[in-house]
């Protein structure tokens, strides 16, 4: 929702205010709206834009060389009025004539053409191109009257571009046509925004549908359906779009992923990937593609994809320099284009050789992995919650990657006849990688170092010979995993992190292994000793946690390392048992 | 929430191969993230950023010249893993030495430390930077301990620049910390973000609260208080960082404000607005600020204030050209500043001469603007609402904006001796100016349609005649009003648009009056007719209503345009009956 406000009948102009306050260098505000705050040359032609507040960057962000040289600023959401586009327009005014571009809404045309009338009475030649690229707003036999949504980024970059070159105004209303019948956009939302001083959203989509064909302000669309994967989103505005492409192949084309506030840049990649693989697919070439905000709608949960199908000039002026608040191209001199070798993947060093007896132990360890990786996928949720109250809340989430990459390497070591000391760095090598984090790094080397200490060839349990000497290797072996937490994690016994269920733990198997209790036994008793060590953990103010945060809101909560911890080694009791 | 998924443990790497493959001029995607796809001179220090996912633009963003030479890219939230940064340093190795700028957590401390290790024993020189920005993690006294937040961006910007001038790694080092050193930030939250699978967000903070000194994965921060306004929220954010800041007077200061994903631009602008005046008035100079959404958490919503103290050489890097996807500066030469006029407010034209019958309706006519000022207020959220369902949901909120400056222009021309035809002219264009969209255009041209039609000096009811004759010149006024729209708006009755309440008004009134009514029985008998045809228009399917959307979802929903006329003209008759 939006949150920040002064007044909201002031919003969109202090809004604009505290806009051209941070671009000094490029625009200044006039009266309705902005304009470039540097000159331009006698007898360019102005672009310009405009529309309701709300939609930033559309259209102040894209005052700038090579792109609009004015924007009139409405209210939130509302049209501006004649006479603001007539003082934007008359301060843009190169005496190369006007070109309005406005988007494809009653309000708008209704405002720009009062304004183009009132500049032609005073002897300016003024053309309007309105933007009508939205396809779910009227059927292709009468695209002429469809509204405008964020096509009208790639239009405008590119008439910009034509007047920047020094083109006629003729010419520079012909590319502005030629590029609004290029370009088709189709978009979906799954949430409404909230206005300022709105108390509910403008619109609700229920939770796991989507609306198809939406309007930037929320107006109705064509259809609802079910939410499906980012593929399935790409895969429906995709084949949308080309219901209506031209008919010859191999064509070049513009593509624009707009996302509209809420819908974030990563999911965005996800649809773009998509997207172009389809584009291509098709036998068409994605050139210069745009992911990102351009055209929003506050905190609108939504995205559009745009096609402008280019010939040679359009695609010209889509590739020429601009430079803008928002979007800028062309800005620094690249290096030259580097070759890269093909990643060598699979080339895996060889699975060293070993015992029989540690090739058998390992393919126990592989089966622990799955109890341990049941276990943490049994709480993952818990961890999460428990970490986010001291942590940033990933733990649970990085434990499940982290233990699920090292049940696979342990695995596929296994299969392979890797011995104990192999399985151990595979899987601690793997958890390091996918995990991530603060515990994956741990998790890694403490497990890289269990596996250095036990080897793949030494006698292990099964072996003759007094208990408390026939399981050395083990305690030797956790020895090592405690020893290189505590090196690498820098914690000490009582910082509330994962060291306090690994400490008691060992010196607990260390004890009752001396004292003559079988693997089993001795297991149990040093995994029952990690649980209590870890609940303790709830008792503790952390002094250097994780998230090093001083305050203490962690109090009563135990910390998440060491219940997780306590878990694996409670699980690979668990495979022990049976 | 994040909804756009295809494969909750593999959203990350797809993401990043989509901004890869949007970017193929600029970045090549490596083993374990992401570099430039440009060659750099032999000898230049590469700048390697890195750190969990999640927070686009950082880091991927800004590898490009002037910034940084390849991002480590872990997984959500999760410090990339030693390999995974030893294969990104690698392939940006250009002989020059490596300079690592993770941020301040201890996952990526433990990874970039032991990839730095790696590389040292294969002859690599590497130096480690941390950035340390957040003052609500660790007190001044310990400030090398914070956790790095938003203002990495800044820390990198500068070290990038540095890197890109040939400095050598000695010296690239010393920048680094000299702005890691001049760096402070300072953040509030307002709500968390979902992770990509997760059914829930991280954290919430309850309603009308607001989250102090949260980190960006939602780690705790240092007090929880009410929202307050944006400038709240700015004074707050810059007396916190204050506290820090250097004795001298007259600093320069790089500003940044972040917005963490679903706080939006305009709001950023707000709070910028005021950080600036803050900064200026205390002596400081803002340097080049940048205001947008650098350094995100999904949609998570906050924003933080970075401010890093200038000296001439960090100054001099701040401002050097840079070439990314979401951060470029000095892209196209710009032309000259202009010099703009200071804006000529207050010089209205003069109020024309009236009649004294004139003057005194329109004393009538002003009271009149409050009865219908009051009836639009009470039904804001209503009219909004109807218009939700055919439209974008904001006519509530354009009419109460245009309602109010008509008013206010109306009580002013009054007070000063304007004609009925001079104050219904200055209603309609302050309407049209504030109100926006297209019911301001219409209402702005329909009033003073009304204004010229009625003039400033006719006889008017309360003179002597017939009725009808008498209240001539009220109807003609109102046929005035209703023709300017019908031809301004294009639509026709039967359209589902304030037409259809508009001409049954007009008529009932005329009718009424030649039957020989008072004008305050026809005007009554109209306004009933025109609410009653207001209410019609829930039967209609719109045909060419404001959205121009095919198909039909406003069946059984009043338009708002009509419904408002209706409850304009009845509150009239309110005033008229006093």
């Amino acid at each position: 929702m939006t949150r920040l406000i002064n007044d909201h009948a002031e919003f969109a102009a202090q809004a604009l205010a505290g806009f051209a306050a941070s671009q000094v260098d490029r625009v200044t505000a006039v009266h309705g709206g902005i304009v470039r705050s540097t000159t331009c040359p006698d007898g360019q032609v102005a672009v310009i834009m405009g529309g309701g507040s709300g939609h930033f960057p559309a259209f102040a962000g894209w005052v700038g060389p090579g792109f609009g040289n004015g924007a009139a600023c409405g209210n939130v959401f509302a049209s501006p009025s004649e006479s603001q586009i007539v003082s934007v327009a008359r301060a843009c005014d190169n005496a190369g004539g006007l070109i309005f571009v406005p988007i494809n809404y009653s309000g708008d045309i209704l405002s720009f053409g009062a304004a183009a009338e009132t500049l032609r009475r005073e002897g300016i030649d003024v053309r309007i191109v309105p933007v009508t690229d939205d396809i779910a707003s009227a059927p292709a036999s009468a695209w002429s009257t469809r509204r405008g949504i964020a096509g009208c980024f790639v239009v405008l970059k590119i008439v910009g571009a034509a007047a920047e070159q020094g083109r006629s105004l003729d010419e520079v209303e012909g590319v502005a046509r030629a590029a609004n019948e290029a370009t088709r956009s189709f978009g979906v939302a799954f949430s409404g925004c909230t206005l300022p001083g709105a108390a509910a959203p403008l619109f609700v989509v229920p939770p796991g549908r989507m609306a198809l064909g939406l309007g930037i302000h929320g107006e109705p669309g064509i259809a609802e359906t079910d939410m499906g994967t980012a593929d399935d989103v790409a895969r429906l505005l995709v084949e949308g779009l080309f219901d209506e492409r031209p008919p010859e192949p191999g064509r070049r084309v513009a593509v624009f992923v707009n996302g509209l506030g809420a819908t974030k840049y990563d999911e965005l990649f996800l649809v773009f990937a998509r997207v172009r693989e389809l584009i291509e697919t098709s036998g068409m070439r994605v050139v210069a593609p745009v992911v990102g905000e351009q055209v929003t709608s506050f905190d609108m949960a939504g995205l559009s994809v745009s096609l402008t199908y280019l010939d040679a000039d359009l695609e010209e002026l889509w590739l020429a320099p601009t430079d803008t608040s928002s979007f800028a191209l062309g800005a620094v001199a690249r290096g030259a284009r580097r070759e890269f070798a093909e990643p060598a993947d699979g080339d895996e060093p060889p699975i060293p050789e070993a015992s029989p007896v540690s090739q058998s132990a390992a393919l126990y360890l592989a089966h622990a992995f799955v109890s341990v990786h049941g276990a943490i996928a049994e709480n993952e949720e818990h961890l999460g919650m428990i970490d986010a109250v001291a942590g940033d809340g990933d733990h649970g989430m990085g434990m499940m990657r982290g233990v699920t990459a090292a049940k696979l390497a342990a695995e596929q070591a296994a299969a392979h006849g890797a011995g104990v000391g192999t399985l151990l760095a595979r899987a601690g090598a793997a958890w390091s990688e996918q995990g991530g984090g603060t515990s994956g790094a741990l998790w890694g080397v403490g497990l890289s170092a269990a596996g250095a200490s036990i080897g793949d060839t030494q006698a292990l349990p099964d072996d003759a010979g007094a208990p408390d000497q026939r399981l050395r290797p083990v305690v030797e072996a956790t020895r090592a995993f405690s020893d290189a937490i505590l090196a690498t994690g820098g914690a000490e016994l009582g910082d509330k992190t994962m060291v306090d269920a690994i400490v008691p733990f060992v010196d607990m198997l260390e004890r009752a292994i001396e004292a003559g209790s079988t693997l089993a036994d001795a297991w149990a008793k040093a995994a029952t000793a990690s649980t209590e060590a870890a609940d303790r953990t709830a008792d503790v103010v952390s002094r250097r946690g994780r998230s090093r945060i001083h305050g203490a809101r962690s109090l009563g909560v135990p910390d998440a390392g060491a219940v997780s911890f306590a878990l694996i080694v409670s699980a690979v009791l668990g495979q022990e048992a049976r």
